[in-house]
C-alpha cells in the first residue's frame, strides 16, 4: 500500500480499498500503521456527486522519508533531495570538465553541494539515506565502482569515501546510471510497463533493465554493459580493450568523427554544436546523427530480441538528439528486430530529462523503505 | 515447502522446521494439508545417532502431481511422463528428418507416442497438465508459436491444436526449447544459481535466461532471440532475413560449412560426422570447431556483459562438441567481456544432457502446481 502512494499520489481511502482489495478495517488499521511510523498521512476528502461523508484522502507523507539522490555523470555531478511520494524539495546540478575530478575530489564536491540541501529541509524529516548513480560498473553489495572509465576512475570505494565525507549516520548505496535511468522511468514515468530497457548515452553507452517489474541487476550488479558487446569486428578499438563494441559505433565519439568535429572541441560543447548544425540543416551533422541513429537502432534491435521489451527509453545525449534520431534508429531498429517482439515495442525519449539516474537513485533507497516501512519508521522516530 | 520436497528430495520434518524457520506445528499442519491434497507422503524415518525416535521423512509424491512433457526439436520430438519431486515415469525420444513434417503431423505423432506412456501410469495418479517445448518464437499466453524457422512452421496455434489431439481435459503450456533449458538447469541441476543464461545450439541459436531466479520472459515470453543479434555486419544473410547474425557465425550451418562438409549431407548426422572427425583428430574439423568456438565466445561475451550471469550453460550442439569447443569459447569470452562480471561467470555444458527442454516442459507446469497446490490437488481428488 506505501508502494501505491508513494508511485501514485493522494488516494481516498475507498478507492485504497477498491485497489487492493482488503476490506475496510484492515485498510485502517494499515493507514493507522504507516501513519503512527510517519510516512502517511490523512486529509479531510473532497466532496464528490455521491451521497454521505467524503472519503478522506490518504498520502505519502515527504517527510516521512526523504532521500539524498547524487549522480556522478561525465559532465556534471547532481544532487536532490527527495521525499517520499517523490516529492523534489531541492536539485542542484553543476557541470564540470570531464575526466579531471578524482574520486576523492568528486566526494568533496558532493558534500558541498548536499550541505545546503540537507540543511533547507523541515526540521522534523526522517533521513532514509543516500542513493548514488554513477556512470560505472558498480558492486551493489557494498558500493564499489570498479571501473568509471569516462571518469577515469577504478576500484573506488565510493560509499564509504561518502559515509565518511558527508558524515552521516547512514546507508549509502550506490548503483550504474543506467540501471537507476531504468527504475526512474519504471517507477516515475511508465508504472504500468514492467519490461523495459533504458539505454543512456553518456560518451559510452549502459543500459539498465525492468524485467517483469524488476531491475535487472545481474549476481553482482554489474549487468547492462551492453555498450560493449561486438556489433563490429571490423570497427574500432574501445576504450575497454576490444574491438568493435556497440559504443564504438554509436557513442558519442563516432558522433563527433562522423560530423567531422574538431578534436580540440570535446565533451558536452561538442555534443550541442552537433545538435545545433543539425537544427540549422547542416546535411554532414544530419547525415553523422542519421549513422549513429542507425548503428543505435541495430544495437537496440539486438536488445529487443534478447528481452522482448514493451519499451525502449532513451536517455542522455540520445535524448538530447532524439528529434534528429528518431527516423535512423527506427530504421536501423527494423533491419534488426524479429517481428514479433518489434510490433509490440514503443521507443521513446526519456520522461525525466536528463535526471533519470538522479531520481532513479532516490527511488532505489524509496524502495528499500517501502519494503521495510517499520525500519524506517524507527529511525524516524528516533530523528524527530 | 512444497518446493523445497520437489526440488530438494525426500527431508526429515526437523530438517525441514530447520531450512524453513517455521515452528513445529506449523510444519505438521502444512504437511498435514499437502498430504489431503495427495502430493506429499510421510514415511518413517531413519534411526540417526542422536536420541529419541527419528523424525519421519516427508517427500513430494510422484503420482499426487504428473505432468506430460513434450519437445518438439529439429532433429527428433520427445515425450516423458514426469511426477512430482522430478521422477520420470518414461521418456521416449523418436528421430525424425528435419523440416519435413506439418504441425499437424508432428501433433498427431506426439499424441501418437504420448498414448502408450500415459496408459502405462499408476492407476491412481492425478495429471496435472501438459508442458511443451519448442524450436520457436512463441507466444506464453496461449501457446501460439509465432515463427518455428528451422522447422518451417509459421503462426501455429500449438496449445489448441495439442489440447484437440490429445484428448486431455486439461491445460498445455507451451514455451521456447531454450527458455525451457534455462528453467530446467536452474531447477533440478544447479538450484543454488539465481543468474544464469542457457545458450542452446539447435541449428540456430536461442538462449533462455535465469534472471534473479526467474525466467526471463519478456512482455509476451518472445524473449531469448539472441541468435539474431547482430555480430558481423560484413557476414552472411540469416533465415531471418537480417545479416550477420550471431548465428550464421556460430550456428550449425557455420560448422559444416567450414568443415567443409558436402551441401548433401546434413542434419544431425553431418553434425556428428564434424564430431567424429574432430576426434579422430581431422585439422580441418577441428579448425573449423575452433572458429566456431570463438564467435560461439564473443556472443557469450556480449550475454555476460548483459546479464552478469554466475552460469552460462551450452546446450543442444554445444553440448555435444564441447570437448572441442572449450577452449575456443573461453578464448573468445576473454576477448570481449568486461573483467569484473567475467571473473564471476563459469561456463558449462548441460548437466541434463539433450533432454533440458524436456525436463524444462515438466518444470514449467510444476512450477504452477507449487504456485497452487490446492487447485492442483481438487483436481486429483476429482480424477482419483
Amino acid at each position: 500500500m506505501l508502494e501505491r502512494l508513494h508511485l501514485l499520489g493522494p488516494v481516498s481511502r475507498s478507492k485504497l480499498t477498491g485497489m487492493t482489495g482488503l476490506n475496510r478495517s484492515t485498510i485502517a488499521d494499515l493507514i493507522g500503521e504507516l501513519a503512527a511510523l510517519g510516512l502517511v498521512e490523512e486529509g479531510p476528502g473532497l466532496a464528490t456527486s455521491g451521497p454521505g461523508r467524503p472519503s478522506p484522502v490518504v498520502q505519502a507523507r515527504p517527510e516521512g522519508a526523504v532521500v539524498l539522490a547524487v549522480e556522478m555523470s561525465v559532465d556534471s555531478i547532481a544532487v536532490a533531495t527527495v521525499g517520499l511520494g517523490g516529492f523534489v524539495y531541492n536539485r542542484l546540478r553543476v557541470a564540470r570538465p570531464r575526466a579531471r575530478f578524482s574520486p576523492q575530489e568528486t566526494v568533496y564536491d558532493v558534500a558541498k553541494l548536499a550541505g545546503p540541501l540537507l540543511g533547507s529541509l523541515p526540521n522534523k524529516h526522517a533521513f532514509a539515506g543516500v542513493g548514488v548513480g554513477v556512470v560505472g560498473i558498480t558492486r551493489r553489495s557494498d558500493g564499489f565502482v570498479h571501473l568509471a572509465p569516462n571518469l577515469g576512475w577504478h576500484d573506488v570505494p565510493l560509499a564509504e569515501m561518502l559515509v565518511g565525507e558527508l558524515g552521516l549516520d547512514t546507508e549509502v548505496m550506490v548503483a550504474n546510471d543506467a540501471d537507476l535511468g531504468a527504475l526512474a522511468e519504471h517507477r516515475r514515468v511508465r508504472p504500468g510497463v514492467s519490461n523495459l530497457v533504458y539505454v543512456s548515452g553518456e560518451v559510452g553507452i549502459g543500459i539498465g533493465a525492468i524485467v517483469d517489474g524488476k531491475p535487472l541487476l545481474g549476481s553482482a550488479g554489474y549487468a547492462g554493459e551492453a555498450g560493449h558487446m561486438l556489433i563490429n569486428p571490423d570497427g574500432r578499438r574501445c576504450r575497454c580493450g576490444a574491438i568493435g563494441c556497440w559504443e564504438t559505433e554509436a557513442g558519442e565519439a563516432a558522433l563527433l568523427r562522423r560530423a567531422g568535429s574538431p578534436a580540440s572541441v570535446s565533451g558536452l560543447d561538442a555534443l550541442l554544436s552537433v545538435a545545433d548544425r543539425a537544427a540549422a540543416e547542416d546535411e554532414t551533422a544530419l547525415r553523422a546523427i542519421t549513422e549513429v541513429g542507425r548503428w543505435l537502432g541495430y544495437g537496440i534491435g539486438n536488445l529487443i530480441n534478447i528481452f522482448n521489451p514493451e519499451l525502449v527509453v532513451l536517455g542522455g545525449m540520445y535524448h538530447r538528439l532524439f528529434p534528429f534520431l528518431e527516423a535512423a534508429v527506427d530504421e536501423g531498429v527494423r533491419s534488426r528486430a524479429l517481428d514479433a517482439p518489434r510490433a509490440m515495442t514503443t521507443i521513446a525519449r526519456s520522461g525525466l530529462n536528463t535526471d533519470a539516474a538522479l531520481i532513479g537513485a532516490s527511488e532505489m533507497v524509496f524502495s528499500r523503505v517501502i519494503a521495510d516501512p517499520a525500519r524506517a519508521g524507527s529511525r524516524a522516530h528516533a530523528e524527530t
